[in-house]
């Protein structure tokens, strides 16, 4: 049977309580939508027994796929392979493949399995194991009949023939994400076709970009468009919708229509398409090119570092840099003038001692690019002329400096990864012929031959 | 009637399809468990009425309290107004008072209410509204009855003499934070006392650390004590619930006693209290000492530096670092010696290279310790002998070096995370003259005089 709705269930304590934030569920509903299962619901229970099993029999009612997370660990507390059992009255039985996998798991790590663990090798006798290899915590697979929809959560209600799959994995995130691409996505079969196209951009506020899209956001069409952010980032998210019978020429048609159309109101305010982040394009961008990069931080004190070295084969681009925190690191590292921070001198937060970072950055290192930040962060140091969120970044080629001033909001964290993401949008900017583009929050600009 | 337990709802497609991410039930939750109110489940839904109007009947049949946020904009889309009146069985009527609080906001604004906003005035004929003084959507306070628990979610069931208070609350959190504190939280009658202590440890792994505590963790206990797990720190959260007669002496007690044993059980593992980080209690830890720190990073890229900066204050005790990411930047400004990348020398993940870089970054920037890093974050670079997540971590001071090789396992992005994060580590030991303290997936050691 297809799957046509999907519902997601997360099991924990430390959830309810609200001492952990979900991030599971709209991953997974994320993941789903983009495959064609629609996501109609998400519920989140403590580790109790009876509430796990109810709200597990209450989605496998309403949803043709349910999938749950948390609950799997070795402790007392864990109790999703229980209440799966319960749900699907069934006795819970140890599985020797998965006891042996978690054995092997601690053997590679030269430990033996504490006695705690070997629970963490139960399934409902049905079920069957979904194999880890991030983490001791086994999945379960297993199919549930539907109760009838009339009274759906009376327990004694009479069995409809439909079925329900229940996919059970670890919570934390880097274990459940792989199993899910290994393990689940295989099983899944949508009703429906979907194609998505992901355009991220950088630069813009939602609501600008919302007026250039105009009616192309309007609800009613397919492809439809949406956009979502997060760290600044505004991806504009194209989603045609259409039964598996349709042919797949037309389907990217349809898409490659709208993003064309989304591509001329924004620009070079995409920096890539679906997966592409800022340090991924730009990672390619100067590989291509045979370019090299620095970086010299003060407020940020080593994220815009840490953002170009996320992506993997950054090594090829990237030199290195430094992290001058203080004013004098900032002379003795990278020659920043000593009066730069005197008395009547611009300060630490100027033009002046960005640019000379960014200098004096490239010349030490002797890449080709050198960004540097410089700013005030907060939650202290702000003043009238420099309030909190004044961040000075510049970026130096062997041609040229270019500075411009930002002024953000918010918290200590956004102001840093706002600094952090805008001197990389000057960097792609001036890397693919457009350093004059603005930037949201931008105050000054200052190019200089 | 006093709260014992809540429901949190949350509304919307743009949460269940997964394209935003739903922090509201996290910050609702923690704020509840504060006051001694339990939240025993959270639920999603999507812009649709009655799916919206069973989750409330629902909701409202298991928990004293019922917060919904979101569905409360002007749109045709916005279905919570009408879900709640649906499930409370009465006509929505117009509020004057709110219609005219709406009107004034756009006033004051300088612009007139659009005709579409004049339905975020409408409210269950017996709700009260509740006042919104950062947005256009007011909220909502409405009595329930609870159906019969028995055959709860039949929509016939015999209704039971207890009644759920229901919140409706706008979605956006910059509304519906202070709406809670300024009305909701006056009406807020829990029906326990809670107090909580939080010891937040790293280097154990949650197994390790549920084996120390023992009986400790018993389920059945008061206070509770449970883990919960995040980027490498294990928090140990002790939770005291009792009768809101209980005197407050005997409750701060019962804490101390359990969190003595934990202590006890877990030694300088537990690195603070409550919402210390590892970066707040370093900051805190040289202050006192009046020393200085400094990092040269290899794979981590200034995630070290990053961490250290993140919390407020860090300039009195960090001077900054070097991301060392080429072979040649480690020699030219930490004098990494050649021979070290030299055919046959140790290369650039080796004790040597960890503690030449910690040496270094201590004499170039004059501080009183300097962290290094080097290693494999994958996913290329591994081999048979240093696999990926091998990675070195070498603490110098003005006395000594002290240096670790470690195995990690998972993605790149964990692999930095752990390395930093046990440096930090490394960094308290020896601060607090436990040095050769062990810490998880330690796989060498080297205190050298």
């Amino acid at each position: 049977m297809p799957h046509a709705t999907a519902a997601i269930l997360s099991i924990g304590d430390e959830l309810t309580l609200g001492q952990n934030l979900d991030t599971n569920s709209q991953w997974l509903s994320h993941r789903l939508t983009a495959l064609g299962v629609i996501p109609i619901q998400h519920a989140t229970v403590p580790d109790d027994l009876a509430a796990t099993r109810d709200a597990i029999l209450r989605l496998a009612d309403v949803a043709d796929l349910v999938i749950i997370t948390g609950g799997l660990g070795p402790t007392a507390d864990d109790l999703t392979r229980a209440a799966l059992a319960a749900a699907m009255n069934e006795p819970l039985v140890e599985d020797l493949e998965a006891l042996a996998q978690i054995t092997a798991w601690f053997a590679s790590r030269t430990r033996p399995m504490p006695a705690l663990n070997r629970v963490q090798a139960q399934r409902p006798r049905s079920a069957a194991i979904i194999r880890n290899d991030w983490g001791t915590a086994p999945g379960m697979q297993a199919r549930l009949q539907k109760r009838d929809r009339q009274g759906a959560s009376d327990a004694a209600a009479p069995l409809s023939p439909a079925f329900t799959d229940i996919f059970s994995l670890p919570g934390p995130p880097r274990e459940m994400r792989p199993m899910f691409e290994a393990s689940v996505l295989p099983h899944i079969k949508p009703a429906r076709t979907v194609r998505t196209r992901a355009l991220p951009t950088f630069g813009l506020g939602e609501s600008e970009i919302a007026t250039r899209l105009g009616s192309l956001m309007d609800r009613d069409r397919n492809p439809t468009v949406g956009t979502t952010a997060s760290h600044g980032v505004v991806t504009v998210r194209i989603r045609f919708e259409a039964s598996p019978q349709t042919d797949p020429a037309s389907a990217s048609r349809a898409i490659a229509e709208v993003e064309s159309k989304a591509r001329a109101a924004l620009g070079s305010y995409i920096f890539g398409a679906d997966a592409d982040t800022q340090s991924s394009v730009i990672r390619d961008l100067l590989k291509e090119r045979n370019l090299t990069l620095a970086t010299v931080e003060s407020c940020t004190g080593g994220l815009l570092g840490e953002l170009i070295t996320e992506t993997p084969g950054s090594s090829a681009i990237y030199r290195g840099g430094f992290i001058t925190y203080t004013n004098e690191l900032k002379q003795q590292l990278v020659g920043v003038p000593a009066a730069t921070f005197a008395p009547g001198g611009p300060g630490a937060v100027s033009r002046e001692c960005a640019e000379a970072m960014a200098r004096g950055g490239l010349a030490v290192t002797g890449a080709d690019f050198c960004l540097s930040i410089t700013g005030i962060a907060g939650p202290d140091g702000g003043s009238a002329e420099k309030p909190i969120g004044t961040v000075w970044i510049a970026l130096a080629s062997r041609e040229s400096v270019h500075s411009r001033r930002f002024q953000f909001s918010g918290e200590r964290s956004n102001i840093r990864d706002w600094s952090a993401r805008s001197a990389l949008a000057m960097l792609r900017f001036a890397i693919i012929g457009q350093p004059s583009l603005a930037l949201m929050r931008q105050t000054a600009s200052h190019p200089t031959a």
